[in-house]
């Protein structure tokens, strides 16, 4: 058996970013920029006007003077000629700066006349002018390669006058369930069968982490059938199956998938729920076998195939986020396998949660699962800890999953 | 002007969740119930071995005995016989426990051979046995009403044998960017223009949100190309613009909304940035006016816009969620205006992340909103605080905004 951790680094160590294409700004929102964005132009494209009042000469617009206002400068239409001796603009919010002029008047320091404006408070040149540039400048990275892009980063890039962008391939991930006994929801259940929950959980999840899943006909637990739906998904950046990875099952994902040119890297890990687990490659497509229990099945898709999905969309990777909580009961000292309890979590003091385990935490249990707001992380061999102690946990939830 | 609190208040009020549809399971990820999910079936359907061994009599299964293995009962092959005095079956995890056995074998507590299996370990009566119904009943509510739909909750539903699912409609979103002076990325821009960003930005927000945005055409600043703009938006269940919002443009969008029937319920908040914010009617389309500035436009969609997306996908509309934060920079008492300082998030001492202020904070820098990792609240009136005081922030970025 070998730790979470090195599964997970073998894993990702196994995998690489899909190759770029060029999408629409619009589609470019979650996806991971494979170039960087540069600026086509400064951002403002010129000195503007950060208030509304009138560009004046500073040195000309102290207190008790009166100018002669000879034209606005609203955003969007600049003043076409030039401020001289005496004069200023109408300049709104937004609006370029008209040349001669190096401050604004703001209008509520202003008694405005007809044709004509007084200074009721002297400016500082330069006051209330936003430089040329002062946001970004044309040639600037704004967004480097390897981010995930935000709405924020959508309108940054838009700013930046940039109508495509160039992002990893969302990694299509095939998933293949299998067995005997599983149906789709709603389908005729065989004697003695069970629902079939997991391609569909899974499906959602590598959703929710920018995947696009490809959702096999269900395997039963037959080498050929295995092997020619393993064979349909060899377009896939990754197969994932589930079931058919526990001890006698092993031998037969071997034997149905080793004429297909599976290779084996690691099977077992020191984890609960989820001990089962696959890790190899059929041809050049990764395959992560899972347990064909739905809980286990999600958790180790929570450790292993988020972060392979990460790693598939261009970023390096990173292990399920985690947050400090305190433990809402006391928890007993953990045995040699990394256990991830199912978990409420409710405000606490100081703005620190309180994760409270379930009191079932029987692996068969999707309903628990489903009402867990974390998963709280008892590394081998933790010690036991009273209610209050300080602890790790995975929030679940927050990217939907 | 009035708060932030009153005018969330007002926005989320006028507002109904959208009417209920029926989508196929895997299209209810993210969706909001409309009605409850009902398991169609007990789950497990039948008392289930928890582990891997033999089904036994639980009052021969002592320590010494032999039995005679009559079977085997793997998952989804329910052994057709019963178990009599003297006899077990080989029983794997999932499998139906056959009539007349009461307990399980665990397989490293017995003794194979052929045809027989001796007892090692002393069972004990139930232990091992998944009893059905245990993780839940055909006819319990397994999701209620009003839940938003995660990976887990759609593994569940399947898990409950349910292939349709009733949620909220997602709310069609209009966006109308209105300037003379802006132009889409890559498209000629006016002379003294700008590149426009807010409806991509927004666009990408609402989708994070769970809406599905519909981009509406540049509107000039003319009354009959809004007038005209909006009358295309009138089959959306909100429509939301940019720009027009600010003190000389209010009459304008007034005067070319007003004639389409459009009330005005407020527009001047209290806060920074994003004072002018339109909120009004339409006929029957609620409109959010935000302002034409893009960091002004973002934050006051964090504020107002994903509450009112919630109100509309059907939850209740909650503030956006914030954390504890340590403050990394003193920060000066506040105005009378609600504060959002753009600010960097770090790792802090004991789990509570600390919070630094950008030193810039002009609203029109994109760059810099971009970057940020949270929004700093700072009420009206907040007094000064020292470097390391607890704040409240608002996490940017987790939902993909």
């Amino acid at each position: 058996m070998i730790s979470v951790e090195e599964a997970r680094a073998r894993i990702l160590a196994a995998l690489a970013a899909t190759p770029a294409e060029t999408v629409p700004l619009p589609a470019g929102w979650g996806r991971v920029l494979a170039q960087p964005v540069q600026a086509r132009l400064d951002q403002p494209p010129a000195d503007v006007s950060a208030m509304d009042g009138y560009a004046v000469r500073a040195a000309e617009a102290v207190a008790g003077a009166s100018l002669a206002v000879i034209g606005t400068a609203p955003a969007g239409h600049p003043f076409p000629g030039e401020v001289g001796p005496g004069e200023a603009v109408r300049i709104f919010t937004g609006g370029f700066v008209p040349p001669g002029a190096d401050a604004i008047l703001l209008q509520e320091d202003a008694e405005a006349s007809p044709g004509r404006v007084q200074v009721q408070e002297t400016v500082r040149p330069g006051r209330w002018i936003r430089r040329r540039g002062l946001d970004f400048a044309a040639g600037e990275a704004v967004l480097p390669t390897g981010r995930r892009l935000t709405a924020r980063d959508i309108g940054l890039a838009a700013a930046a006058n940039v109508p495509w962008l160039a992002v990893h391939r969302a990694p299509r991930i095939g998933i293949l369930a299998t067995g005997d006994e599983i149906a789709l929801p709603g389908d005729p259940i065989p004697p003695g069968g069970i629902v079939s929950s997991n391609a569909h959980a899974l499906a959602a999840l590598i959703r929710a982490g920018g995947g696009d899943p490809l959702v096999l006909p269900i395997a039963p637990d037959d080498s050929q059938a295995i092997a020619a739906a393993a064979t349909a998904a060899r377009a896939c950046d990754l197969l994932v199956t589930t079931g058919g990875a526990s001890v006698g099952d092993h031998d037969l994902v071997q034997s149905a998938l080793g004429p297909q040119g599976f290779t084996l890297d690691f099977w077992k890990i020191a984890m609960r729920p989820g001990k089962p687990l696959i890790w190899g490659r059929l041809g050049a497509t990764p395959v992560l076998g899972l347990p064909g229990n739905p809980v286990s099945a999600l958790v180790c898709s929570v450790l292993f195939l988020l972060p392979a999905l990460e790693r598939l969309s261009g970023l390096p990777g990173a292990p399920p986020r985690t947050i400090r909580a305190l433990a809402g009961a006391p928890l007993p000292e953990n045995d040699r396998r990394f256990d991830h309890l199912r978990a409420r979590l409710e405000p606490g003091p100081e703005g620190v949660p309180v994760a409270t385990p379930f009191p079932v935490q029987d692996s068969s249990m999707m309903k628990t699962l489903a009402r867990a707001d974390a998963l709280i992380l008892r590394a081998p061999g933790a010690a036991a800890l009273p209610e209050g102690a300080s602890i790790e946990v995975i929030p679940l939830g927050d990217l939907g999953i």
